[in-house]
């Protein structure tokens, strides 16, 4: 294939089967959040540039595209819109946009393309489709609990069962700090450090932190706290000795709470080490890890205040961002496939039989099924039914000049070989009736 | 509403009742073109600026978003992407990048944005949806009328009556002005005159043909032909001599014949003075026109070579674009209203009933029901049942401290203002049920 007719680098097309397989996990989801009493939002693929830049710093700036101006401003070489770089910047608008015409709290979901200037690799593109679901305007643990539970629901419902939600809360962390007497200054590094201990050794994270400048001992000490076999006990006690770590604590079992009837306990665990990076989080945190692949398949929590540093009303905000491009590549192929293009397959074996041929096809349709005729060039019986075939029919209806003499059709059964004349006013009705058969 | 909060120009935001009245109108024509055999394709929101520059003319090139270079080269003030304009080239790229791998012929639909840096007006948008069907490879009459009667069934489906097809042939345009004997030079400016007969008056035609150039009784003729109320008949006869013209005459008619059993002879017409201005075409083309909107609602027609013009292999195509942004103006937006957020409520009136109430919201929801739980922060049972009723909720579950002493939840029906007692277990077979005696 020339390079020249690929998609452009990092970008995909999707075929059929490809397409099917997206759209149903799609649908899914939809239908998931909207049993939870979300509702959709869909916002232009591109933004004003002074929306967009600037909210998640430099490095995210660059990975913005930018569009240029048109017209006469065009050999400016500067850019005025920009597309859509994530779904919360869209939402911080909207919020601003049509605050009161929106439901209090504001449950959403949002399902569409993002684009990001990455360099493309295995996995990673630069269009990719986010599934974030957030609620604007509740700082209770029962809009938490909403998210999560909702999240859940939708990788059962994509039919994974072989995953973890890892739980914690910036409050945990927080009051680890504390009691563990790790400098101020030091804590956000500190947590960054914790946070590869799913990849690294104990030795190389307490090496990391003393390079980090943290004293031997509470780098010591913090590591086998959080590695220890009891590693959940010894830091819920170590809590009790900081206000702000056992709210957090507290926090957690309420959330824990909440879902215990939704999520099965063995799918949801507390897990003090797991730091999510964005500075951002203001409450519980959580991080979907999928058997078998590295790094999340979801993430989410409660981000109090960003939505306002974003630019819209300063909100309470909790939500979760489905990684729906991994999870899609864990789902086997053939939640849509097994299926041709077509049911019914209808010859055309000359010109003068075309129109009957035609409203053939349009009574396989009336009876439900996908239905078409021959647009081939060749009128030999053996390439259409090959045609037939080749598209995944479960019947090819043969009409030739023999059938139109006697009134009938030639309904073929591609599975069995079978062949049966019907009289062709009543092809519909029986291929309707075969049909209920093969699906009942 | 700040200026600063609107979507760019020309772009819109859809909140979630106009976002799942286009999710419905979108499922509608999957299905209905799912019901033909043919298949979905999705391309990336942008292609590389070669590959779309230069496909349309200059007009059309200047309506294109270009996406500047990033990194260092982003100061060069170089595009090197550009936004899809249409869904034509990126088919004319895929049939060339994957040719082998598609079905032949191809018979595929796209349903997805487009922009185009177009001045924003009433029903204009700069980001909007097109909807083409196409197939690429079949020089037969019967894909032409595939394409027509599927473009028919999706307005049915979208329950659209009153609409017309108006239908006509390269061909025969060009066999009248070879009849009416109208110079070459002149021909496709002739044609361009002559589609403004449904604007203008017969007396406004005739002088703007004279004004290209036209001799007067040439012009005097063809209006006259083309008004006259037995037009058609008057122009059949005209084409018999000419062998181009009687071929378009023959093509018409062998396509109204394929039809015939699939769209009603008051929804189809021969309309002769019908002209695409687009010069691609080569065969039938057809323009849909809807009851009270002026233009057309949808078009199509036979563009062998034009796949080839495109950047693609030289197949035959036939193709119809549904105008789905006008016609969703059409349709009542009732499709999907008429439903609340929620069927099921759930009040939550104290901390300690917080996880109850959860779970019996996660009972309504696994009854198959949109179930959630008040957010918000007052514990007055009066607002709750307000929030219920402001989200369409049928029942809200009543779970206080009394409830809970006797394990049942009342369930106020919000229509009828009936309360009923039922065991906290029973609540999502109970729902179930009387669900179920709702929609019988």
């Amino acid at each position: 294939m020339p390079t020249q007719f690929d998609p452009p680098s990092g970008t995909r097309d999707f075929l059929a089967a490809e397409y099917e397989k997206r759209e149903w996990a799609f649908g899914v989801l939809r239908s998931v959040f909207a049993s939870y009493g979300f509702e959709p939002l869909q916002t232009p693929a591109f933004e004003r540039l002074d929306v967009l830049l600037g909210k998640y710093g430099e490095d995210a700036d660059k990975l913005v595209f930018k569009i240029l101006r048109r017209g006469e401003h065009e050999a400016s070489g500067e850019a005025d819109l920009a597309l859509r770089y994530d779904m919360t910047v869209p939402l911080a608008r909207v919020a601003a946009a049509y605050g009161s015409q929106l439901p209090t709290p504001y449950k959403r979901y949002a399902i569409g393309p993002v684009w990001r200037a990455d360099r493309p690799g295995r996995g990673r593109f630069r269009e990719f489709v986010q599934c974030d679901l957030d609620i604007l305007g509740s700082p209770s643990t029962l809009a938490d609990a909403e998210v999560l539970a909702a999240h859940h629901d939708a990788m059962i419902g994509l039919g994974l069962t072989d995953f973890t939600i890892l739980l914690n809360s910036r409050q945990v962390l927080s009051g680890l700090l504390e009691v563990f007497g790790v400098p101020p200054q030091l804590g956000s590094g500190v947590l960054i450090s914790l946070d590869k201990l799913d990849k690294l050794s104990p030795d190389e994270v307490t090496a990391e932190l003393a390079g980090r400048g943290l004293p031997g001992t509470i780098a010591d000490d913090l590591v086998t706290a959080m590695t220890a076999t009891d590693a959940e006990d010894r830091i819920r006690a170590a809590l009790k000795d900081s206000e702000v770590g056992q709210a957090g604590v507290d926090e957690v079992d309420r959330l824990l709470a909440l879902v215990a009837g939704q999520i099965p306990a063995t799918r949801i665990a507390f897990t003090p080490r797991m730091v999510r990076g964005l500075s951002y989080y203001t409450g519980p945190i959580w991080e979907l890890a999928a058997a078998g692949v590295p790094g999340s398949v979801g993430s989410g929590g409660r981000y109090d205040h960003l939505i306002a540093q974003l630019g819209g009303p300063d909100v309470a905000a909790t939500g979760t961002s489905i990684g729906i491009e991994r999870v899609l590549m864990l789902l086997a192929g053939d939640q849509a496939a097994g299926r041709g293009r077509l049911d019914v397959a209808v010859t055309v074996l000359g010109d003068d039989l075309a129109a009957d041929s035609f409203a053939l096809a349009s009574a396989g349709r009336a009876a439900g099924l996908r239905a078409g005729v021959y647009l081939g060039g060749s009128g030999k019986l053996g390439k259409q039914i090959k045609w037939a075939s080749d598209n995944g029919a479960r019947w090819c209806l043969i009409y030739g000049h023999a059938e139109r003499a006697t009134g009938e059709v030639t309904v073929r059964d591609l599975t069995s070989g079978e062949q049966q004349q019907v009289p062709a006013g009543e092809v519909g009705g029986y291929l309707a009736a075969r049909a209920g058969d093969r699906s009942a």
